[in-house]
């Protein structure tokens, strides 16, 4: 799809984010959980982010889609993954592999988690390579059935033969905390309007990367780029994301 | 009371929490934290927001109020509520049944806590129907001896015959994460300044809804809304009260 | 030093944060991870706030400083504050004794990790004199071998005889959750930089009161304050600092 056709796609899921107002449930990290709900409301979903055992389940079987975000890992969170995805039935869910290059326990946690079927895995280079690492990420992708996605410079989204990459974006992304995070629950909620992960993928990263670009046009900094980026999410209409949409190989 | 006498109240009320910097003590959910403490420091109170049962005590019986919020609820938050309303004593608390419309565990919760004296319940309009579901908000009032608050695009305010309600605030308010439990840690904090619940519960609410139509007018989305709103808490003043204050019914 | 000379210092110090992006991990409490974490990235560093028992280890043995922070301190903080402690090795870490002044458990707590050999123990004037409460703070910090920092209208740092205090920053700095908090980790991360804890302290407390002039001249309230904060540490360069840099006793 050229850069054109995924804004005017990209604009058209967006529309029916707000008319349809899908509940997302993430199981997310201490850090994050705030800036995540506030991306999915400026995107028109409902968050919901209960990790209890005794209610989660209710959460999810209410929820149209579900993040899980290994940020802050810890037995609670553990139990409520696995809870979580008992509940979920068909539904999708995204995988976002915080760390995992950082601690080897929580890489194998995430390679146990990638044998459940998400619809998406999301993380930044470092952690998609740590994950996928002595094979291919085509190759990990095909064999797990899964959309793969590496944020950086170029997001990079791959599904077996299928390829996708944005540049659009801006450096101040990386100086705000739970930016990462807040995209893949975007992604999640992306889900539950496109056509198949790989669309939900390709025009996720595409409205986060314009997200990022606007914001920084008033940003003096990643303060008010943080709050700036919520705005620009908010307001994205098709005319934004005809004009600035960048894609690569 | 007309919306002017209100608007001078509220006016009142404001200057004396900063006068008076109450202590409001908050058992809150994962994702409001922040900016909940935000909000209690904007209107010159001060927060604290420990759920460890050796501590809690030792805060509740410093602080000058209660809030305790449903969301994210567990176990541990379960435990603090009990420690935090055996050690409260006299003082007047507000119960924000949080997703009650979502949980049915978390709805019987909810109505077993009212039955320990809060001075005021605030939630949505669903929440507050679920939680006085199968008869009036009115009768339940009475029978709790409860003010109730139901947020929305009108805030009501009942108090069994005593009835109010404003229809001040703004969209945008529905957009940004944590405002109706911060909304609700600053009623409990006009609850150590008001005559009374109801004076608090009123006062509150226009306070609330002022503060978020003066946000939305130097704000260009949820998230520049989101630091408006804060900023208008704390410059908040007569002037501003009286000229904007509406009420109904 | 003088100010001139120590805003030179401090300038030098914080490209070196930006050329190095030593990593900090923090156990800190849940109300002010999200903007620790922003203020870590503002001036270059890179945090994490893993509490999990199985992880703590991996992350603060690849960490180059350590925050401890006692605000909503529970069981879980404990023992991972006793975890990161002993993987630490000889790196420097920082004591933030949120609240010792309002609760005698914590207060007591906060005692036996004074004898774990922290770099630096900073809090506000209340926590720091709690602390050291029957003897003088130079005494205190001579006898503990440690750098105190009581942040106030004057930020003190003492160390034994070695004694500066700056009277840079503004009184929103107190309007705002998690400021002082985040204050901390941002001295950790000098810590990495600095030739000793005692010039640490002293630029933070520059960069930090410097930083909070700064953003007060462009905020309406706190809510902007609090973003425009992130702004002015990430900007901040030797001009800003040389121009505002000033000293006390």
């Amino acid at each position: 799809m050229s850069g054109s056709a995924l804004a005017w796609k990209t604009a058209d899921l967006m529309a029916k984010l707000k008319a349809r107002e899908p509940r997302v449930h993430c199981v997310t990290n201490a850090v994050a959980q705030n800036y995540t709900a506030n991306a999915l409301l400026a995107v028109g979903a409902v968050p919901s982010m209960t990790i209890a055992p005794d209610e989660i389940a209710a959460f999810v079987g209410g929820a149209d889609a579900l993040l899980v975000n290994l940020g802050t890992l810890d037995a609670d969170r553990r139990t409520a993954i696995g809870l979580a995805l008992d509940a979920l039935g068909a539904k999708p869910w995204v995988l976002d592999p915080v760390f995992v290059d950082r601690s080897p326990e929580r890489a194998a946690y995430a390679r146990a988690l990638a044998a459940r079927h998400p619809a998406v895995i999301r993380g930044n280079e470092a952690e998609i390579a740590a994950l996928s690492v002595g094979e291919g990420l085509d190759h990990y992708a095909r064999r797990h059935g899964v959309v793969m996605v590496a944020s950086g410079v170029v997001d990079h989204v791959i599904a077996g033969e299928r390829q996708f990459g944005t540049p659009n974006g801006h450096q101040l992304m990386a100086s705000v905390t739970a930016m990462g995070c807040a995209g893949s629950a975007v992604l999640a909620a992306f889900l539950t309007v496109a056509a198949d992960p790989f669309e939900a993928a390709c025009a996720a990263a595409m409205a986060l990367g314009v997200a990022g670009e606007v914001a920084a046009e008033s940003a003096y900094g990643p303060g008010t780029f943080a709050s700036a980026y919520l705005d620009a999410l908010h307001v994205m209409d098709a005319g934004v994301l005809a004009t600035r949409a960048r894609t690569e190989a």
